[in-house]
């Protein structure tokens, strides 16, 4: 009898964690990601403000995997899921909707930005959840002062050097305080007819706290850090409006030339392509074994899935998905294996935790709450640990000890992927002759 | 009386000497380049092989010339000259034509490669310039390997695994022993259906050698080092065509979704900027000063420039471009100092050098011919030396110690600039009330 084959879709913190869980198990895996890289999505804000190269927060799946005999790995989207006929379609590069079948299915395609049905504002403030949004931010953030250095009359610089952040949550505040960090430290010397130290940065959100999932206490302290790196923390103040000059808040506009947006998340679409019951922001509901009501094949994890504990839904956090994946790949060995079902899926919280300039970071986990230097460097220890290879926690370390100590920066690139053109046929002769 | 003002456009080797070499003149210093970076060229080839990041081979120049209180670095692009108003137009993200004026220019604006009249083979093959395209190429690479696993039929992998390489220059013959390595070693156990290193790499040259700048001995010995390496070479043929379904050469029709251009080069528009006598390469036909004949306050240096030593052009390489950028702020700095002009410019050549896959390289220098590891230590330790700072001098050693060792690559991603997209509105409900 030919081994069952178990579909996995998404190769992030969810998707990853159930394929490495299935290593050993008698069946055919092959996991689908749109891209080749599994990212280490809380540190995204760090390639972002220049700090970690791309490749230090990203390594290929299949280099994860490889290993693994029984599992391979596939680069494309996935564009529908047939459940009737146990098969999900993939589109790649020269191919459209070629179907893949599955006996079990598990579906961890995360979730993507959204702007609450403002999609024009997607175009001014760019959103982080890729490297390309990242890279494409660093550009953004780069090319500001580059602009202002370049304008010789000083009238012009004040829009240019500011930089409004819109939402308060973990991305948010992580990228305000590296941004601040970024414009007193490192750009200090590099400039000679603006003062990058002059920037102005200005966080929006309109919660009356930032860092609303944590305690009270921890965002005051961040918030007061915040302020002390020179950031302005505007609270209960909805944006309703991002130009190309700015946004408006608070019936006030704010002229500024990048505008970043940390502030709406959405889930991915499984809900539609399994046409199943979703939650108000369209994440499928799934019963406490992580499967879809009537398809004991199919488990929906991480971010695209609502699961409530307690009569609260469980945080969009990548420990969620990493223990719904191992829960999801611990019961289909079980079935696999014919061994017992595993108890139904419950959520363990080891805490939070997230960093406010050099140095400072605010934590909680079970009774601790903790904001500081300590903080800090259990939030360092955490990350390097969770990295997914031993290259990159060293790699990682090193930058991280480099910019501790030199100001100075890993990737301070603008790579504008447009700009390389060959030279127009007409324009000039061959230099020498022809190689082809 | 105001400080005479200097301005460089380009910030590469040659532009970057000149800059570093008037660091101490009293004199108001412009350097003005489309990118933010000084990319270290020879080394591209490792990015588009995946083997060093980005940040790796590129350093913001301003970083490079912080400490250089009199210079200041303006990132545009140069769109024209006037010669007798004596000024630069520039135009950067959203301004044109900005007027820069200047008491002494240097131009040393490079080249870029050039299909040789075939513009139509760039949609097919890219070239290897910029940054971006050593990604774009990367990407290439790296996508063909992942649509082969992807494709079920194996008929379809043959045309999926064929690389082409057109043009037989140490970019060409550096990439082909490169791509040779990353299959056979870094790939090896990544894939299940199909098998890396059974792709076929081919090197297609015109020429009856490779390396033809090289003594014959050592094209002999790189073209024996690559056929160990597994590539095809073939000599003496031209490419007539390239489209998405491969080359012709000879008649004969190499099925490849992978082809890569080294062939090729072309001056920047410096000639044309000036309305000056260039060759026929379209470089500027420079005197002995490196000026432009009635116009002594402007030199043109490096690729762009076109001078014959001995009865024989300068080659367009990066030890010429930096000793004419020193050179040419040598008597940039007496005329502003009134001190004695120095002698005419001459070339003092060190030396060339290309690797060949791992642990090889062919060097000759004055009378030394060398192939093999020594030689390879020597590039090794020669390219190191030339990285723009100590910080990337640890990085890519390294790197390179890393891979030699584990055969691992630093940067195997396929980023997609276009990837990213935002849910839309109408798609799904916000999951949480909207921040902004």
């Amino acid at each position: 009898m030919a081994q069952p084959r178990i579909v996995i879709v998404g190769g992030g913190f969810g998707g990853l964690a159930a394929a490495k869980a299935l290593g050993k198990t008698p069946a055919q895996v092959i996991l689908v990601d749109r891209a080749n890289h599994n990212l280490f999505q809380p540190l995204l804000y760090q390639v972002a403000t220049a700090v970690l190269t791309p490749s230090q927060i990203a390594t290929p799946i299949r280099t994860i995997l490889r290993k693994q005999k029984n599992t391979t790995v596939i680069l494309g989207e996935v564009t529908a899921v047939d459940k009737e006929r146990k098969c999900i379609f993939v589109s790649n590069a020269d191919r459209e909707g070629v179907p893949i079948a599955y006996d079990y299915l598990i579906l961890a395609t995360g979730s993507t930005h959204s702007y609450f049905g403002h999609n024009e504002f997607a175009e001014y403030a760019p959103g982080m959840k890729s490297l390309a949004d990242a890279v494409a931010t660093r550009n953004k953030i780069l090319q500001a002062f580059e602009q202002a250095e370049a304008e010789e009359d000083p009238s012009r610089h004040r829009d240019l050097l500011t930089f409004v952040l819109v939402g308060g949550g973990p991305t948010g505040v992580e990228m305000a305080g590296a941004l601040a960090v970024l414009v007193r430290t490192t750009l200090k010397s590099d400039f000679r007819r603006i003062n990058p130290a002059s920037a102005r940065i200005v966080l929006v959100d309109q919660s009356q706290r930032v860092l609303t999932t944590f305690a009270e206490k921890l965002s005051k302290a961040a918030k007061q850090r915040l302020e002390k790196l020179g950031v302005e923390v505007r609270l209960g103040n909805s944006v309703d409006l991002i130009d190309a000059d700015g946004v408006m808040t608070a019936g006030e506009r704010i002229a500024s030339k990048t505008v970043i947006w940390t502030a709406g998340v959405a889930p991915s679409p499984a809900g539609k392509w399994l046409k199943v019951d979703t939650d108000r922001a369209g994440r499928v509901r799934v019963q406490k074994d992580l499967t879809v009501p009537g398809h004991p094949e199919i488990f929906v994890i991480g971010d695209t899935a609502s699961l409530e504990e307690n009569g609260k839904p469980l945080p969009g956090v990548a420990q969620v998905a990493m223990q719904e994946g191992r829960y999801a790949a611990k019961v289909i060995r079980s079935r696999v294996e014919g061994t017992s079902t595993p108890g139904l899926f419950s959520y363990f919280d080891k805490g939070t935790m997230a960093v406010v300039g050099k140095g400072f970071a605010v934590l909680q986990s079970w009774k601790v709450q903790a904001s500081g230097f300590g903080a800090w460097l259990t939030w360092a220890a955490v990350h390097l640990q969770f990295l997914a290879t031993s290259s990159l926690r060293i790699a990682v370390f090193l930058q991280w000890a480099w910019t501790y100590v030199t100001g100075q920066r890993g990737s301070r690139l603008i790579v504008n992927h447009h700009e390389s053109q060959p030279v127009k046929a007409a324009e000039v002769a061959p230099r020498k002759p022809a190689a082809a």
